[in-house]
């Protein structure tokens, strides 16, 4: 059996050394498939390279984005690393509990990535709101601060001692197909157009906020592709009635 | 209870820079003895302090010792890590059950230590023999060599789960309280009104399910009351946007 494993996706990785280091710890523990959103260095540099330590390959086969969206377009599970509380509400679980869920998951033919922020600030909110799924390694709370590669590893770690998985835990959704990011990233914007137009931001800057807890309630839905075409349908049908019936008063 | 921590303990490391993460990822797990055999370079070097990342403590308190026997000679349970096998009759355990091991021993008053080889060649045979259990941890069998302060990281990391009381999932909704069901039944039923009033619901037969279908998806958002009232607003803002329109433009 080929279950796919999940990408680890790096978010505006400061130093290219620590994407070296990164590749060592994710071929340590079998993993392959790196993405970078806008690196500030060369993840090809001699540095990098040296730092991966043989495991080059995966720095040469890594895939360059755009933003964090593009990134996970394609994948269905979406775990955000951080190392402080966001007050979102969210699951946060551990690395170990992330692991045997991502094994239940690539079981189920679902692909997931795991989310790193930058070494100095961590992930920003609005790339954790992308994920379903908050993971916090237990650490000392004095002291807790992981370099990147180190945080990289201890999921990797995680992932690979979870092994196959004993029993895939099916999830009761008939044939329903998961919906993808991008799919579910396609119906928030349509929702944002049309909560801008209708002037439901009436504050500016609560804007992002605010369309981050909407996004955070939809994510945790967990929701099916069916379920997001029929989502763009409420929001379709509920703005343009009204409009259609002046219309047809109109004539 | 302060039961004794295991010490870490470095056979003649090659790097300065690579003691300097070791402390850092001690510390990440609360561990703080380190104990140095002979090591290549100054472990204070401005390399090594800033490796260690704000755990130069670590550094500066490490013991030095001439010999691995004059290391451990005040320990009483011995760990040797390796990543290949010595053919030795020796138990050879996981890092998560020599964590919960050394637990126990811990809890006992034993004090035990934790051998780590230099970064090229790893533990000599005569290293090894001087430990009672040998640390393998389990990764890509085709890509096995750990850096020195990942491999530390990783017995750490254990060792710190061992005895982390963390739920190993918890939802983070701050100070939000639930929604309860007659909160959420208030929106299924403002949201089935609009929805009516609009036609989304082509086909009388169809309804039922329809709504079913929708109730899913918000039922296993697991929403907070103020995320309630937001579903409230967004729907409300969406179907009277227009209809405000069209009637200022009739005005």
């Amino acid at each position: 059996m080929n279950a796919p494993k999940p990408a680890v996706i790096l978010i505006r990785p400061q130093l290219s050394e620590n994407i070296g280091t990164t590749c060592r710890a994710m071929l340590n523990c079998g993993l392959t498939e790196l993405r970078l959103v806008q690196p500030r260095e060369n993840w090809l540099s001699d540095k990098a390279i040296a730092a991966s330590s043989g495991a080059e390959e995966l720095l040469k086969q890594a895939k360059l984005f755009d933003s964090t969206k593009d990134a996970i377009a394609d994948l269905q599970r979406i775990y955000a690393t951080t190392g402080r509380n966001r007050f979102m509400v969210k699951p946060v679980v551990t690395p170990k509990r992330a692991a045997e869920e991502m094994r239940i998951h690539a079981a189920n033919g679902l692909a997931c990535g795991v989310l790193f922020g930058p070494e100095r600030t961590g992930l920003e909110n609005d790339d954790v709101s992308l994920a379903e799924t908050v993971i916090t390694v237990p650490l000392n709370p004095d002291y807790c601060s992981l370099n990147l590669a180190q945080g990289v590893l201890i999921i990797a770690y995680e992932w690979y001692q979870a092994g196959d998985p004993a029993e895939p835990v099916a999830m009761t959704k008939g044939a329903a197909p998961p919906a993808s990011k991008k799919d579910l990233n396609g119906f928030f914007d349509h929702l944002e157009r049309e909560l801008d137009e209708c002037g439901f931001f009436r504050v500016d800057e609560k804007r992002p906020g605010m369309m981050r807890n909407i996004r955070n309630m939809f994510e945790r839905a967990d929701l099916t592709l069916q379920e997001v075409r029929t989502l763009h349908g409420m929001v379709h049908e509920l703005v343009t009635y009204r409009h259609r019936k002046t219309e047809t008063a109109k004539e």
